[in-house]
Order: structure tokens, then C-alpha cells, then sequence
């Protein structure tokens, strides 16, 4: 793997402290943390919880893993960091995922925000409507809300194809964890009823990350 | 200024390249940058555009300035970066706003995540419902959603709150971008119909961000 690190000088730091993944597998928020870890060589031990029977709403987890009640929570050692973001940032800390460049560093980090802002609450919130909940299921607000997530959910689509357009990644041509961040719910979208035929340039985006050595899918 | 930057030995960068905020200055994502440049005491250029009239749709905004419609952008001589954490991040580099270690780092983006995911949808649009839009004016899908963005607001507030009862600041026990990042709709939440008076908690943290050297105010 990692003929990428390869490229740079700096390999990933070494990990002083234990790693455990709280998470729920076929989330793809959780996908994220464990595809930048097995990218970078980084053992992560797993815990799963099933969010459907409120396994994250408990006294006990509000208490000790996250006051968000929320899945993934990266755990450090006997310190706890939610957010896939962050968690994919303290992995990646000091590999080729992150780039050096200080403009570019920020503009990973705004492909990031981007992607919890404008991409997973449309694109993934619709895989998790209609592959969990199921359409015929679904809240009346969760039903008024749809239109509007599905609009914003193209949109945002269509405007990573067109990014991709002239690129062959999201930031400094090469991989990053904005990559990453955005490839989870994208490869996925069919789940929530979005088709990828539309977006030749997200496929061959797509087809560029499940390539890197180390790669591993949502459900290994 | 910058008591707080002289208790590292790593000063803010020099900034190589003219800087302009793309912004509408009452918006509360364009005032976390204006203020992390004051604390670090970097000129920035502005550049006003209203929101109401769509400014930021035009087909020139969309082609040149930022493809998603929005601001806040930070122009960086020619390059463009969308996203208020990632410019944030963009400014504060190699300053004492961010934190040099891993944990820290990663903790000061969970917090950003969060801010952006489960704060600013909730207690800045209310914001910008009350505020901007009125009541009265409120569209049947944000009636129907009112109800669930209150809660969650009230949800970010209580739990932002709880974690201020031991801290002075979010991450590492001093001001980070992560607490500017925060800053900037909690201070002004009582215009989306929040209480600060249910969280004391908060209101000492404001205190101490408003008491920072170089400290701006959103209308300044």
C-alpha cells in the first residue's frame, strides 16, 4: 500500500495510543475513518452500535463516549474525538493525505465542511431514508423535506462533477482526506435513488480512489 | 494585540498574497473570519454582496467566486476559498489559534464539524429566520421544520454549556479558531428567540473572547 505516502518524505506518525472506532458499520461517516486508516497501514479495533435501538442515546454513552449521542467517535487512547473529520484529520496527521501547502490544507478543509454542509445531510440523509427507513415510512416532515434535500442533493452532485472536470482529484492532484470525506456518500448514492450514470466524472473519480493501494470497501 | 499569540514562539504567517472577504457582513460565517483576522492582526479587503437579492447566484458569482452560491469566500490573490472554517484555518496557520498537537488539532476541527452540522443549521438560521425573514413571512417548510430546529439549538446550547462548566475554552484550555468558530452565533442567538440567561456557562466564555486583544465586534 501507500505508494502515495511514498511520494512524500513524511510517512504517517506513529500511533503511541490504542484506537478504537465507536461506530455503526454501513454508515458512511464511519466508512471514512476506517477507509483513511487501512490506506495508511493504521490498525483500528471496532465497536459497533445499532443506532436504529438508540445504542447511542444511552446514559452511559452521553456520558463517557459522546454528549452528541452521535456515531463515529474515534477513541484515542482513553480520550474520545467524534466527528469523521476530525477523526480522519488525526489519522492522516503528518502522511501525504494532508497536504503541506498552506492554501491547500485549507482548501481540504473546505471540500470537507462542504460535505457535511451541502452533501451528507442531502445525499446521505436520502441513502439512510430510503435504504433503512423506507420510503413508504418515512415522518410527514421527513416527507416535506424531501424535495428540497433532493434538489440540494443534485446540486451537489453535479457540482463535484463539474470540479472534476479538468482534476483528477478534489485538492493539489493527488488524494486527500477530502477525497475521502466526499467519496463515502458519493459511491453509495444509489441507495438514496441518485444515479451515478449522470456524472462520468465522478466515476472515473471514484474509480481512481477504490484503485489506491490499501483500499478497502464499506462493507469489508 | 496578541498577548495570547506571544505564549508560543510561532507567530501568525506572513500573508504573501492580498486578501479579500467576499461577504455579507451581518452574516455570522463572514464574521468568524473578520474576527479571526483581527485577533491575528491581518488587513483583509471586503467586498459586500446582498444575500437577498441574490447576489451570490449570479452566473458571474457562480463562475469566478465560488460554484456553490455562498458566501463567506476568502480571496487569496487569485484563488478562491469557500467554506468560513476553512478560510478561518487559512488565516490562523502557524498561529497560537491553532493548537501544534495532534489530539488538539483534531479536537479543534470536531468542534468546527459540530459547529457547522449541528449549531449553525439550528441556532444561526433561526437567526436568520427571526431576524431576516420575520415570522410572519416564514415559508410552510420552515413552519414545519421550526419546531425541530428549535430543539436541536436548544440541544447545541445545553450541550456546548455543559462543556464550559470545566473550561475556560473548547480545546486545550485557551481560544482556538474552534471557539471563534462558535463565537459567532452564539454570542448573537437571542435574535433566533434563544435564552443566554439559561447558560452561564456561555456567558463567562463570551466574556473571555470578547476580552481578547484585538477583538472586533459583527458590527464593527
Amino acid at each position: 500500500m501507500l505508494t502515495f505516502v511514498s511520494m512524500t518524505t513524511k510517512g504517517p506518525s506513529k500511533m503511541p495510543e490504542a484506537l478504537t472506532l465507536h461506530e455503526y458499520a454501513r454508515s458512511g461517516n464511519c466508512y471514512k475513518i476506517r477507509l483513511t486508516a487501512a490506506l495508511l497501514g493504521i490498525p483500528l479495533a471496532r465497536r459497533e452500535y445499532d443506532i436504529e435501538k438508540g445504542e447511542t442515546r444511552t446514559p452511559s454513552f452521553l456520558a463517557n463516549i459522546n454528549a452528541n449521542g452521535r456515531i463515529p467517535v474515534l477513541q484515542v487512547g482513553t480520550r474520545f474525538l467524534p466527528e469523521s473529520n476530525a477523526a480522519c484529520h488525526y489519522l492522516a496527521h503528518g502522511s501525504a493525505l494532508i497536504p503541506a501547502d498552506r492554501f491547500d490544507q485549507a482548501d481540504m478543509l473546505r471540500w470537507m465542511s462542504w460535505e457535511q454542509y451541502n452533501h451528507e445531510p442531502n445525499v446521505g440523509t436520502l441513502r439512510f431514508w430510503y435504504g433503512w427507513i423506507g420510503e413508504a415510512n418515512l415522518s410527514e416532515l421527513q416527507r416535506a423535506n424531501l424535495p428540497a434535500k433532493r434538489a440540494a442533493g443534485l446540486a451537489a452532485l453535479e457540482l463535484m462533477d463539474a470540479h472534476l472536470a479538468t482534476r483528477g482529484f478534489f485538492v493539489a492532484d493527488r488524494p486527500t482526506i477530502a477525497d475521502i470525506a466526499l467519496y463515502a456518500y458519493t459511491h453509495v448514492c444509489e441507495d438514496g435513488l441518485y444515479e451515478l450514470a449522470l456524472y462520468p466524472n465522478i466515476q472515473s473519480w471514484l474509480a481512481r480512489i477504490a484503485a489506491l493501494p490499501g483500499y478497502i470497501g464499506i462493507d469489508d
